[in-house]
């Protein structure tokens, strides 16, 4: 990640926009398989990358770290100590990552109505 | 996926699933970059072929074949003629596409707040 980046900019690592369509320009920064899936795990309260791995779905390790690269250049995600003084790194959601919960939500709503046999753990 | 399947069962050609949650089954079937574009294409009312080549990220053919067909196995998306006695085919969301109104609004939403120079087309 380069340098100084002004703090309340969006953020620059973002692929090259299709339009300007708020949809589009989604897809492009968390539209495929597993990006969201880790926002799942954050908003489940997961923020070890250990734990990440650790969910049902066997995300690759190189795709996580890409992934958690790419959501934290993108201002969904930031780098924490998992404890006080330790040298261990979490993540948890920005603001704006935080934001993307009724995202999720009406996901879960849609899967839990319209795909059988899936059940939720995300229970609020 | 084994053989028989009940009518009302939802559709076969689904990517295995991985896990039962339903985020990630939702992003089984619709987590790519552009599934979800023809989803709003068809939500702003267009139907034909031609209209969803026309949209302004410029899906490639081939891509948009593949997903009008994969969102037609899964019964998101039905064929109909384009008028009456038409030869030409059209396309329009389900009951389960329809369904998906939300998530798309939910994306809009996030979007528009949290990406700049975004603007949108879906107006309802």
């Amino acid at each position: 990640m380069p340098s100084s980046r002004a703090r309340s900019t969006p953020p620059s690592a973002a692929p090259a926009r299709r339009s300007p369509c708020p949809v589009a320009c989604f897809l492009d920064l968390l539209g495929d398989r597993w990006t969201l899936l880790v926002v799942r795990d954050l908003l489940l309260g997961r923020s070890r990358f250990k734990e990440f791995v650790a969910s049902p779905e066997g995300i690759p390790t190189n795709i996580l770290s890409e992934r958690l690269r790419r959501l934290t250049e993108q201002g969904v995600v930031e780098q924490i100590e998992s404890s006080p003084g330790s040298k261990h790194l979490a993540y948890r959601l920005t603001r704006r990552g935080q934001a993307l919960r009724p995202v999720l939500e009406s996901m879960r709503a849609w899967g839990l109505k319209h795909l059988r046999g899936t059940r939720a753990a995300l229970e609020e």
